[in-house]
Protein backbone atom coordinates (compact mmCIF):
# COMPACT_ATOMS: atom_id res chain seq x y z
CA UNK A 1 0.00 0.00 0.00
CA UNK A 2 1.19 3.26 -0.19
CA UNK A 3 -0.27 7.07 1.05
CA UNK A 4 0.72 10.38 -0.44
CA UNK A 5 -0.78 13.59 -0.43
CA UNK A 6 -0.11 16.60 -2.52
CA UNK A 7 -1.26 20.14 -1.45
CA UNK A 8 -1.78 23.41 -3.07
CA UNK A 9 -1.80 26.40 -1.08
CA UNK A 10 -1.15 30.12 -1.81
CA UNK A 11 1.57 30.50 -0.47
CA UNK A 12 3.44 27.50 -2.49
CA UNK A 13 2.99 23.59 -2.71
CA UNK A 14 3.92 20.48 -0.19
CA UNK A 15 4.29 16.75 -1.10
CA UNK A 16 4.20 13.67 0.96
CA UNK A 17 4.80 10.28 0.28
CA UNK A 18 5.56 7.39 2.21
CA UNK A 19 7.79 4.06 1.02
CA UNK A 20 6.56 1.02 1.76
CA UNK A 21 4.96 -1.72 -0.80
CA UNK A 22 3.65 -4.79 -0.17
CA UNK A 23 2.39 -7.62 -2.54
CA UNK A 24 0.69 -9.48 0.85
CA UNK A 25 1.93 -8.95 3.89
CA UNK A 26 4.77 -11.14 3.82
CA UNK A 27 6.43 -9.08 0.97
CA UNK A 28 7.38 -5.61 2.39
CA UNK A 29 9.65 -3.69 0.44
CA UNK A 30 10.61 0.21 0.79
CA UNK A 31 10.51 2.14 -2.43
CA UNK A 32 10.42 5.74 -3.11
CA UNK A 33 6.96 6.89 -5.02
CA UNK A 34 8.06 10.59 -5.47
CA UNK A 35 10.14 11.90 -8.26
CA UNK A 36 10.91 15.91 -8.83
CA UNK A 37 11.37 17.32 -12.10
CA UNK A 38 13.32 20.52 -11.63
CA UNK A 39 14.70 22.89 -14.46
CA UNK A 40 15.46 25.81 -12.09
CA UNK A 41 14.27 29.13 -13.64
CA UNK A 42 11.97 27.21 -15.82
CA UNK A 43 9.52 24.56 -13.96
CA UNK A 44 9.57 22.34 -10.95
CA UNK A 45 7.26 19.64 -10.69
CA UNK A 46 6.37 16.63 -8.20
CA UNK A 47 4.97 13.12 -9.12
CA UNK A 48 3.41 10.79 -6.59
CA UNK A 49 2.52 7.73 -7.43
CA UNK A 50 0.57 4.73 -6.08
CA UNK A 51 -1.23 1.50 -6.78
CA UNK A 52 0.34 -1.71 -9.10
CA UNK A 53 4.19 -1.09 -8.58
CA UNK A 54 5.62 -2.44 -12.14
CA UNK A 55 2.75 0.00 -13.45
CA UNK A 56 4.10 3.43 -11.38
CA UNK A 57 7.68 2.58 -12.61
CA UNK A 58 6.95 1.74 -15.93
CA UNK A 59 4.72 5.23 -16.29
CA UNK A 60 7.68 7.26 -14.38
CA UNK A 61 10.55 5.62 -16.88
CA UNK A 62 8.27 6.58 -20.04
CA UNK A 63 7.15 9.62 -18.85
CA UNK A 64 10.90 10.78 -19.24
CA UNK A 65 10.98 10.02 -22.58
CA UNK A 66 7.21 10.51 -23.62
CA UNK A 67 6.27 12.92 -26.44
CA UNK A 68 2.69 13.91 -27.06
CA UNK A 69 2.16 14.80 -30.91
CA UNK A 70 -0.72 17.93 -31.11
CA UNK A 71 -2.89 17.23 -34.70
CA UNK A 72 -2.01 20.78 -35.93
CA UNK A 73 1.65 19.46 -35.88
CA UNK A 74 4.36 21.58 -34.20
CA UNK A 75 7.11 20.03 -31.94
CA UNK A 76 6.05 17.37 -30.17
CA UNK A 77 5.55 18.08 -26.12
CA UNK A 78 7.40 16.61 -23.23
CA UNK A 79 7.35 17.61 -19.43
CA UNK A 80 10.62 19.16 -19.71
CA UNK A 81 9.17 21.63 -22.86
CA UNK A 82 5.38 22.38 -22.16
CA UNK A 83 3.94 25.50 -21.67
CA UNK A 84 1.62 24.51 -19.03
CA UNK A 85 1.30 22.28 -16.17
CA UNK A 86 -2.40 20.92 -17.74
CA UNK A 87 0.09 20.34 -21.06
CA UNK A 88 2.57 18.53 -18.88
CA UNK A 89 -0.25 16.64 -17.26
CA UNK A 90 -1.41 15.30 -20.54
CA UNK A 91 1.97 14.15 -21.28
CA UNK A 92 1.65 12.41 -18.18
CA UNK A 93 -1.78 10.89 -19.06
CA UNK A 94 -0.45 9.61 -22.47
CA UNK A 95 2.24 7.84 -20.54
CA UNK A 96 -0.34 5.78 -18.44
CA UNK A 97 -2.17 4.83 -21.42
CA UNK A 98 1.08 3.64 -23.60
CA UNK A 99 1.66 1.54 -20.32
CA UNK A 100 -1.76 0.25 -20.43
CA UNK A 101 -1.38 -0.59 -23.97
CA UNK A 102 1.40 -2.53 -23.55
CA UNK A 103 0.56 -4.07 -20.33
CA UNK A 104 -3.65 -4.19 -19.46
CA UNK A 105 -4.36 -7.08 -21.40
CA UNK A 106 -1.51 -8.97 -20.03
CA UNK A 107 -3.03 -7.99 -16.24
CA UNK A 108 -5.97 -8.85 -16.67
CA UNK A 109 -5.16 -12.42 -17.95
CA UNK A 110 -3.15 -12.24 -14.62
CA UNK A 111 -6.28 -11.25 -12.54
CA UNK A 112 -4.81 -7.83 -12.12
CA UNK A 113 -7.11 -4.42 -12.58
CA UNK A 114 -4.93 -1.51 -14.17
CA UNK A 115 -4.65 0.32 -11.20
CA UNK A 116 -2.55 3.58 -10.64
CA UNK A 117 -3.11 7.12 -9.62
CA UNK A 118 -1.19 9.85 -9.70
CA UNK A 119 -0.62 13.26 -7.61
CA UNK A 120 1.41 15.71 -10.06
CA UNK A 121 1.85 19.18 -9.34
CA UNK A 122 3.89 22.35 -10.29
CA UNK A 123 4.70 24.98 -12.04
CA UNK A 124 5.81 26.07 -15.31
CA UNK A 125 7.55 29.75 -15.86
CA UNK A 126 4.94 31.75 -17.02
CA UNK A 127 1.67 30.63 -15.29
CA UNK A 128 0.60 29.92 -11.38
CA UNK A 129 0.89 26.77 -9.51
CA UNK A 130 -1.37 23.84 -10.21
CA UNK A 131 -1.86 20.65 -8.60
CA UNK A 132 -3.65 17.36 -10.85
CA UNK A 133 -4.83 13.93 -9.61
CA UNK A 134 -4.67 11.67 -12.40
CA UNK A 135 -6.24 8.29 -12.71
CA UNK A 136 -5.56 4.88 -13.99
CA UNK A 137 -7.23 6.06 -17.31
CA UNK A 138 -5.08 8.86 -17.95
CA UNK A 139 -7.37 11.56 -17.13
CA UNK A 140 -7.30 14.42 -14.52
CA UNK A 141 -8.65 16.39 -12.30
CA UNK A 142 -7.21 19.58 -11.12
CA UNK A 143 -7.31 20.97 -7.55
CA UNK A 144 -8.81 24.36 -6.62
CA UNK A 145 -9.41 26.62 -3.45
CA UNK A 146 -12.18 24.55 -2.35
CA UNK A 147 -10.46 21.19 -2.67
CA UNK A 148 -6.89 22.46 -2.07
CA UNK A 149 -5.45 18.82 -1.77
CA UNK A 150 -5.35 15.51 -3.60
CA UNK A 151 -4.58 11.95 -1.82
CA UNK A 152 -3.57 8.44 -3.16
CA UNK A 153 -3.24 5.14 -1.80
CA UNK A 154 -4.67 4.31 1.43
CA UNK A 155 -5.95 7.70 2.03
CA UNK A 156 -9.08 7.76 4.56
CA UNK A 157 -6.88 7.43 7.96
CA UNK A 158 -5.31 10.65 7.19
CA UNK A 159 -7.98 12.72 5.81
CA UNK A 160 -9.65 14.16 8.60
CA UNK A 161 -6.97 16.44 9.55
CA UNK A 162 -6.39 17.55 6.29
CA UNK A 163 -10.17 18.38 6.11
CA UNK A 164 -10.19 20.27 9.44
CA UNK A 165 -6.94 22.43 8.93
CA UNK A 166 -6.40 22.76 5.20
CA UNK A 167 -7.62 26.34 3.37
CA UNK A 168 -5.41 28.15 0.64
CA UNK A 169 -4.56 30.92 2.99
CA UNK A 170 -2.53 27.54 5.24
CA UNK A 171 0.90 28.94 5.35
CA UNK A 172 3.82 26.17 3.77
CA UNK A 173 5.19 25.42 7.18
CA UNK A 174 1.80 24.56 8.54
CA UNK A 175 0.31 22.38 5.24
CA UNK A 176 3.84 20.88 5.78
CA UNK A 177 2.96 20.07 9.11
CA UNK A 178 -0.51 18.78 8.13
CA UNK A 179 0.66 16.47 6.01
CA UNK A 180 3.00 15.28 8.31
CA UNK A 181 0.03 14.54 11.10
CA UNK A 182 -1.84 12.75 8.46
CA UNK A 183 0.69 10.70 7.79
CA UNK A 184 1.39 9.71 11.11
CA UNK A 185 -2.35 8.27 11.80
CA UNK A 186 -1.82 6.66 8.78
CA UNK A 187 0.93 4.39 9.91
CA UNK A 188 -0.69 3.78 13.33
CA UNK A 189 -3.61 2.16 11.63
CA UNK A 190 -2.33 0.70 8.41
CA UNK A 191 0.71 -1.41 9.11
CA UNK A 192 1.57 -1.51 4.71
CA UNK A 193 2.56 2.55 5.07
CA UNK A 194 5.65 3.56 6.55
CA UNK A 195 9.01 5.23 6.78
CA UNK A 196 10.71 7.05 5.27
CA UNK A 197 8.91 9.48 3.98
CA UNK A 198 9.69 11.99 1.71
CA UNK A 199 8.49 15.57 1.91
CA UNK A 200 8.99 18.36 -0.81
CA UNK A 201 7.88 21.66 0.29
CA UNK A 202 7.83 24.63 -2.68
CA UNK A 203 7.61 28.32 -2.31
CA UNK A 204 5.34 29.89 -5.07
CA UNK A 205 7.67 30.90 -8.08
CA UNK A 206 10.98 30.12 -7.01
CA UNK A 207 10.65 27.45 -9.85
CA UNK A 208 13.03 25.72 -7.47
CA UNK A 209 13.57 24.34 -4.40
CA UNK A 210 15.88 23.40 -1.54
CA UNK A 211 13.46 21.64 0.61
CA UNK A 212 13.70 18.31 -0.12
CA UNK A 213 13.94 15.72 2.56
CA UNK A 214 13.98 12.13 3.33
CA UNK A 215 12.42 11.52 6.73
CA UNK A 216 13.03 7.99 8.65
CA UNK A 217 12.45 7.05 12.64
CA UNK A 218 15.64 8.93 13.50
CA UNK A 219 14.10 12.74 12.20
CA UNK A 220 13.84 14.62 15.63
CA UNK A 221 10.85 16.71 13.75
CA UNK A 222 9.14 13.99 13.10
CA UNK A 223 9.57 12.46 16.44
CA UNK A 224 9.00 15.44 18.16
CA UNK A 225 5.48 15.91 16.17
CA UNK A 226 4.47 12.20 16.38
CA UNK A 227 5.08 11.87 20.61
CA UNK A 228 3.16 15.47 21.01
CA UNK A 229 0.10 14.67 18.68
CA UNK A 230 -0.51 11.26 20.45
CA UNK A 231 -0.05 12.78 24.00
CA UNK A 232 -1.60 15.60 22.97
CA UNK A 233 -4.83 14.36 21.28
CA UNK A 234 -5.39 11.47 24.50
CA UNK A 235 -5.55 15.11 26.66
CA UNK A 236 -7.95 17.01 24.81
CA UNK A 237 -9.71 13.62 24.90
CA UNK A 238 -9.22 13.50 28.73
CA UNK A 239 -10.25 17.08 28.60
CA UNK A 240 -14.39 16.21 27.30
CA UNK A 241 -16.12 15.09 29.70
CA UNK A 242 -17.66 11.53 29.65
CA UNK A 243 -21.14 11.67 28.82
CA UNK A 244 -23.67 11.34 32.49
CA UNK A 245 -26.68 8.87 32.08
CA UNK A 246 -29.40 10.34 34.09
CA UNK A 247 -33.00 8.92 33.76
CA UNK A 248 -34.49 12.58 34.58
CA UNK A 249 -34.15 14.22 31.01
CA UNK A 250 -32.20 17.68 31.69
CA UNK A 251 -31.04 20.32 30.08
CA UNK A 252 -27.21 20.13 31.25
CA UNK A 253 -24.91 19.75 28.50
CA UNK A 254 -23.44 16.42 29.82
CA UNK A 255 -26.65 14.59 30.35
CA UNK A 256 -27.77 12.08 28.45
CA UNK A 257 -31.40 11.01 28.94
CA UNK A 258 -31.52 7.47 28.91
CA UNK A 259 -33.87 6.38 26.71
CA UNK A 260 -36.45 3.62 27.70
CA UNK A 261 -38.65 4.91 24.71
CA UNK A 262 -35.89 5.33 22.15
CA UNK A 263 -37.58 4.84 19.29
CA UNK A 264 -34.82 1.97 18.41
CA UNK A 265 -36.10 -1.24 18.26
CA UNK A 266 -35.53 -2.91 21.44
CA UNK A 267 -37.23 -6.58 21.34
CA UNK A 268 -37.51 -7.34 25.24
CA UNK A 269 -38.66 -10.92 24.88
CA UNK A 270 -39.50 -13.54 22.50
CA UNK A 271 -42.87 -12.88 22.10
CA UNK A 272 -42.34 -9.37 20.88
CA UNK A 273 -41.11 -10.30 17.34
CA UNK A 274 -40.25 -8.42 14.73
CA UNK A 275 -42.69 -10.04 12.31
CA UNK B 1 -22.97 3.27 3.96
CA UNK B 2 -22.88 2.90 7.30
CA UNK B 3 -20.20 3.13 10.10
CA UNK B 4 -21.00 0.90 13.48
CA UNK B 5 -18.44 0.01 15.94
CA UNK B 6 -18.70 -2.22 19.15
CA UNK B 7 -16.39 -2.02 22.18
CA UNK B 8 -15.88 -5.08 24.72
CA UNK B 9 -14.26 -4.09 27.87
CA UNK B 10 -14.04 -5.55 31.32
CA UNK B 11 -16.42 -2.49 32.49
CA UNK B 12 -18.92 -3.86 29.99
CA UNK B 13 -20.12 -2.93 26.25
CA UNK B 14 -21.00 -0.06 24.23
CA UNK B 15 -22.65 0.01 20.68
CA UNK B 16 -22.86 2.87 18.60
CA UNK B 17 -24.38 3.13 15.00
CA UNK B 18 -25.44 5.66 12.16
CA UNK B 19 -28.39 5.53 10.23
CA UNK B 20 -27.54 6.67 6.87
CA UNK B 21 -27.90 4.43 3.96
CA UNK B 22 -27.36 5.64 0.26
CA UNK B 23 -27.93 3.64 -2.92
CA UNK B 24 -25.94 6.31 -4.83
CA UNK B 25 -25.44 9.59 -3.65
CA UNK B 26 -29.04 10.09 -4.81
CA UNK B 27 -30.93 7.58 -2.85
CA UNK B 28 -30.07 8.77 0.47
CA UNK B 29 -32.35 7.39 3.49
CA UNK B 30 -32.55 6.87 7.22
CA UNK B 31 -32.76 3.37 8.42
CA UNK B 32 -31.44 2.07 12.27
CA UNK B 33 -28.74 -0.41 12.22
CA UNK B 34 -29.13 -1.56 15.54
CA UNK B 35 -31.37 -3.79 17.33
CA UNK B 36 -31.35 -4.98 21.27
CA UNK B 37 -32.44 -8.20 22.01
CA UNK B 38 -33.08 -8.39 25.54
CA UNK B 39 -34.57 -10.78 28.28
CA UNK B 40 -34.19 -9.04 31.10
CA UNK B 41 -32.24 -11.21 33.69
CA UNK B 42 -31.50 -13.92 31.33
CA UNK B 43 -29.96 -12.42 27.92
CA UNK B 44 -28.86 -9.28 26.70
CA UNK B 45 -27.50 -8.83 22.80
CA UNK B 46 -26.83 -6.44 20.35
CA UNK B 47 -26.81 -6.76 16.77
CA UNK B 48 -25.56 -4.02 14.34
CA UNK B 49 -25.36 -4.34 10.39
CA UNK B 50 -23.42 -2.95 7.68
CA UNK B 51 -23.67 -3.91 3.73
CA UNK B 52 -26.70 -4.15 1.29
CA UNK B 53 -29.86 -3.26 3.54
CA UNK B 54 -32.04 -5.84 1.86
CA UNK B 55 -29.59 -8.58 2.72
CA UNK B 56 -29.11 -7.43 6.44
CA UNK B 57 -33.01 -6.33 7.21
CA UNK B 58 -33.50 -10.19 5.46
CA UNK B 59 -30.92 -11.88 8.19
CA UNK B 60 -32.91 -9.59 10.97
CA UNK B 61 -36.18 -10.95 10.09
CA UNK B 62 -34.85 -14.40 10.74
CA UNK B 63 -32.96 -14.30 12.90
CA UNK B 64 -35.75 -14.13 14.90
CA UNK B 65 -37.09 -17.22 13.90
CA UNK B 66 -33.85 -18.94 13.13
CA UNK B 67 -33.41 -22.21 14.64
CA UNK B 68 -30.22 -24.38 14.61
CA UNK B 69 -30.71 -28.22 14.96
CA UNK B 70 -27.57 -29.67 16.64
CA UNK B 71 -26.71 -33.46 14.74
CA UNK B 72 -27.20 -34.92 17.99
CA UNK B 73 -30.29 -34.16 18.54
CA UNK B 74 -32.40 -32.13 21.05
CA UNK B 75 -34.26 -29.10 20.73
CA UNK B 76 -33.27 -26.62 18.31
CA UNK B 77 -31.09 -23.40 19.54
CA UNK B 78 -32.40 -20.22 18.90
CA UNK B 79 -30.84 -16.72 20.18
CA UNK B 80 -33.66 -16.79 22.69
CA UNK B 81 -32.70 -20.31 23.95
CA UNK B 82 -29.00 -20.06 23.51
CA UNK B 83 -26.50 -21.17 26.33
CA UNK B 84 -24.24 -18.94 25.26
CA UNK B 85 -22.57 -15.86 22.67
CA UNK B 86 -20.93 -18.81 20.23
CA UNK B 87 -24.21 -20.32 20.13
CA UNK B 88 -25.63 -16.81 19.38
CA UNK B 89 -23.50 -16.35 16.91
CA UNK B 90 -24.03 -19.55 15.00
CA UNK B 91 -27.66 -18.83 15.11
CA UNK B 92 -26.93 -15.68 13.58
CA UNK B 93 -24.51 -16.80 11.00
CA UNK B 94 -26.92 -19.46 10.06
CA UNK B 95 -29.52 -16.90 9.36
CA UNK B 96 -26.94 -15.46 6.87
CA UNK B 97 -26.42 -18.22 5.00
CA UNK B 98 -30.33 -18.98 4.96
CA UNK B 99 -30.46 -15.41 3.20
CA UNK B 100 -27.35 -16.34 1.13
CA UNK B 101 -29.26 -19.64 -0.38
CA UNK B 102 -32.74 -17.62 -0.88
CA UNK B 103 -30.81 -14.36 -2.74
CA UNK B 104 -27.08 -14.81 -3.44
CA UNK B 105 -27.81 -16.02 -6.94
CA UNK B 106 -30.31 -13.37 -8.31
CA UNK B 107 -28.23 -10.89 -6.64
CA UNK B 108 -24.90 -12.36 -8.64
CA UNK B 109 -27.24 -11.88 -11.39
CA UNK B 110 -27.50 -8.32 -11.09
CA UNK B 111 -24.12 -8.14 -10.74
CA UNK B 112 -24.18 -7.66 -6.67
CA UNK B 113 -21.92 -9.07 -4.28
CA UNK B 114 -23.33 -10.83 -1.18
CA UNK B 115 -22.28 -8.14 0.89
CA UNK B 116 -23.51 -7.91 4.62
CA UNK B 117 -20.96 -8.08 8.06
CA UNK B 118 -22.56 -7.77 11.54
CA UNK B 119 -21.24 -6.56 14.58
CA UNK B 120 -22.55 -9.23 17.51
CA UNK B 121 -22.30 -8.71 21.20
CA UNK B 122 -24.06 -9.60 24.26
CA UNK B 123 -24.06 -11.92 27.24
CA UNK B 124 -26.09 -14.42 28.17
CA UNK B 125 -26.48 -15.71 32.15
CA UNK B 126 -23.98 -17.89 33.20
CA UNK B 127 -20.70 -16.80 31.00
CA UNK B 128 -18.56 -13.72 31.00
CA UNK B 129 -20.15 -10.95 27.57
CA UNK B 130 -18.31 -11.80 24.20
CA UNK B 131 -18.13 -9.50 21.30
CA UNK B 132 -17.98 -11.14 17.89
CA UNK B 133 -17.66 -9.92 14.16
CA UNK B 134 -20.24 -11.80 11.76
CA UNK B 135 -19.31 -12.22 8.11
CA UNK B 136 -21.08 -12.65 5.12
CA UNK B 137 -20.13 -16.29 4.75
CA UNK B 138 -21.54 -16.76 8.23
CA UNK B 139 -18.45 -17.51 9.94
CA UNK B 140 -16.96 -14.98 12.89
CA UNK B 141 -14.46 -14.05 14.98
CA UNK B 142 -14.39 -12.80 18.53
CA UNK B 143 -12.82 -9.72 20.22
CA UNK B 144 -10.02 -10.49 22.32
CA UNK B 145 -7.81 -8.30 24.88
CA UNK B 146 -5.54 -7.28 22.72
CA UNK B 147 -8.32 -6.55 19.93
CA UNK B 148 -11.10 -5.43 22.27
CA UNK B 149 -14.04 -3.50 19.40
CA UNK B 150 -14.82 -4.45 15.96
CA UNK B 151 -16.05 -2.07 13.15
CA UNK B 152 -17.83 -2.60 10.42
CA UNK B 153 -18.55 -0.65 7.50
CA UNK B 154 -17.04 2.94 6.53
CA UNK B 155 -14.43 2.24 9.48
CA UNK B 156 -11.23 3.17 8.61
CA UNK B 157 -11.79 7.44 9.18
CA UNK B 158 -12.37 6.84 12.70
CA UNK B 159 -10.26 4.23 13.57
CA UNK B 160 -7.41 6.29 14.85
CA UNK B 161 -8.99 7.13 18.12
CA UNK B 162 -10.26 3.80 18.72
CA UNK B 163 -6.50 2.47 18.98
CA UNK B 164 -4.84 5.41 20.77
CA UNK B 165 -7.63 5.18 23.09
CA UNK B 166 -9.34 1.90 24.03
CA UNK B 167 -8.23 -1.04 26.16
CA UNK B 168 -10.09 -3.79 28.30
CA UNK B 169 -9.61 -1.18 31.38
CA UNK B 170 -11.01 2.15 29.69
CA UNK B 171 -14.53 2.92 31.34
CA UNK B 172 -18.00 2.37 30.05
CA UNK B 173 -18.34 6.44 29.15
CA UNK B 174 -15.34 6.87 28.23
CA UNK B 175 -14.93 4.33 25.43
CA UNK B 176 -18.76 5.90 24.77
CA UNK B 177 -17.32 9.30 24.70
CA UNK B 178 -14.38 7.67 22.41
CA UNK B 179 -17.21 5.80 19.81
CA UNK B 180 -19.38 9.06 19.40
CA UNK B 181 -15.87 11.21 18.72
CA UNK B 182 -14.68 8.15 16.28
CA UNK B 183 -18.27 8.77 14.51
CA UNK B 184 -17.89 12.00 14.49
CA UNK B 185 -14.42 11.36 12.23
CA UNK B 186 -16.25 9.39 10.37
CA UNK B 187 -19.22 11.87 9.31
CA UNK B 188 -16.90 14.64 8.84
CA UNK B 189 -15.36 12.44 5.88
CA UNK B 190 -17.91 10.62 4.48
CA UNK B 191 -21.22 11.89 3.82
CA UNK B 192 -22.79 8.95 3.46
CA UNK B 193 -22.02 8.58 7.15
CA UNK B 194 -24.79 10.74 9.32
CA UNK B 195 -27.18 11.32 11.67
CA UNK B 196 -29.16 9.88 13.82
CA UNK B 197 -27.04 7.40 16.25
CA UNK B 198 -28.03 5.07 18.05
CA UNK B 199 -26.07 4.41 21.40
CA UNK B 200 -26.31 1.21 23.68
CA UNK B 201 -24.09 1.02 27.07
CA UNK B 202 -24.26 -2.10 29.19
CA UNK B 203 -22.48 -2.71 32.46
CA UNK B 204 -21.13 -5.87 33.07
CA UNK B 205 -23.35 -8.93 34.33
CA UNK B 206 -26.17 -6.98 34.25
CA UNK B 207 -28.38 -9.01 31.61
CA UNK B 208 -30.17 -6.16 30.76
CA UNK B 209 -29.73 -1.96 30.03
CA UNK B 210 -31.69 1.25 29.93
CA UNK B 211 -28.74 3.22 28.58
CA UNK B 212 -30.48 2.91 25.00
CA UNK B 213 -30.00 6.47 23.43
CA UNK B 214 -31.06 8.18 19.99
CA UNK B 215 -29.02 11.08 19.28
CA UNK B 216 -29.44 13.72 16.80
CA UNK B 217 -27.99 17.06 15.81
CA UNK B 218 -29.93 18.31 19.09
CA UNK B 219 -28.18 16.31 21.79
CA UNK B 220 -26.44 18.78 23.93
CA UNK B 221 -23.67 16.36 24.84
CA UNK B 222 -23.08 14.96 21.51
CA UNK B 223 -23.06 18.44 20.32
CA UNK B 224 -20.75 20.26 23.15
CA UNK B 225 -18.27 17.22 22.07
CA UNK B 226 -18.27 17.70 18.33
CA UNK B 227 -17.45 21.46 18.90
CA UNK B 228 -15.14 21.05 21.80
CA UNK B 229 -13.45 18.08 19.93
CA UNK B 230 -12.76 19.95 16.37
CA UNK B 231 -12.06 23.28 18.31
CA UNK B 232 -9.64 21.31 20.63
CA UNK B 233 -8.04 19.22 17.87
CA UNK B 234 -7.29 22.60 16.19
CA UNK B 235 -5.49 24.02 19.17
CA UNK B 236 -3.30 21.18 19.56
CA UNK B 237 -2.37 21.34 16.08
CA UNK B 238 -1.40 25.23 16.48
CA UNK B 239 0.59 24.21 19.37
CA UNK B 240 3.02 21.56 18.12
CA UNK B 241 5.31 23.74 16.33
CA UNK B 242 5.83 23.73 12.60
CA UNK B 243 8.94 22.46 11.17
CA UNK B 244 11.82 25.06 10.73
CA UNK B 245 14.04 24.17 7.58
CA UNK B 246 17.47 25.09 7.77
CA UNK B 247 20.57 24.28 5.34
CA UNK B 248 22.61 24.01 8.34
CA UNK B 249 22.11 20.44 10.38
CA UNK B 250 21.21 21.02 13.33
CA UNK B 251 20.48 19.20 16.49
CA UNK B 252 17.66 21.34 17.68
CA UNK B 253 14.73 19.09 17.69
CA UNK B 254 12.50 21.69 15.36
CA UNK B 255 14.77 21.81 12.45
CA UNK B 256 14.76 20.03 9.60
CA UNK B 257 17.92 19.97 7.15
CA UNK B 258 16.82 21.33 3.47
CA UNK B 259 18.44 17.94 2.32
CA UNK B 260 20.04 18.81 -1.09
CA UNK B 261 21.67 15.63 -1.13
CA UNK B 262 18.44 13.53 -0.55
CA UNK B 263 18.53 10.09 -1.45
CA UNK B 264 14.90 11.15 -3.21
CA UNK B 265 15.88 11.15 -6.80
CA UNK B 266 15.45 14.78 -8.06
CA UNK B 267 15.89 15.20 -12.03
CA UNK B 268 17.48 18.70 -12.36
CA UNK B 269 17.75 18.58 -16.11
CA UNK B 270 16.29 16.90 -19.01
CA UNK B 271 19.65 15.03 -19.80
CA UNK B 272 19.51 13.74 -16.04
CA UNK B 273 17.09 11.03 -17.25
CA UNK B 274 16.35 8.06 -15.68
CA UNK B 275 17.18 5.54 -18.27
Amino acid sequence: MTYCVGIKLNAGLVFLSDSRTNAGVDHISTFRKMIVYEQPGDRFMVLLSAGNLSISQSVREILQIEELQEPNGGPPITIWNAKSMFDAARVLGSAVRHVYDRDAEALKHAGLDFNVSFVFGGQVKGEGMRLFLVYSAGNFIEATNETPYFQVGESKYGKPVLDRVLTPETPLDEAAKCALVSMDSTMKSNLSVGLPLDLVVYEANKLQTDRVICIDAENPYYRMMHNSWGQKLREVFDSIEDPVWDDSVSEHPLKMPAARHSALRKISTPEEKLI
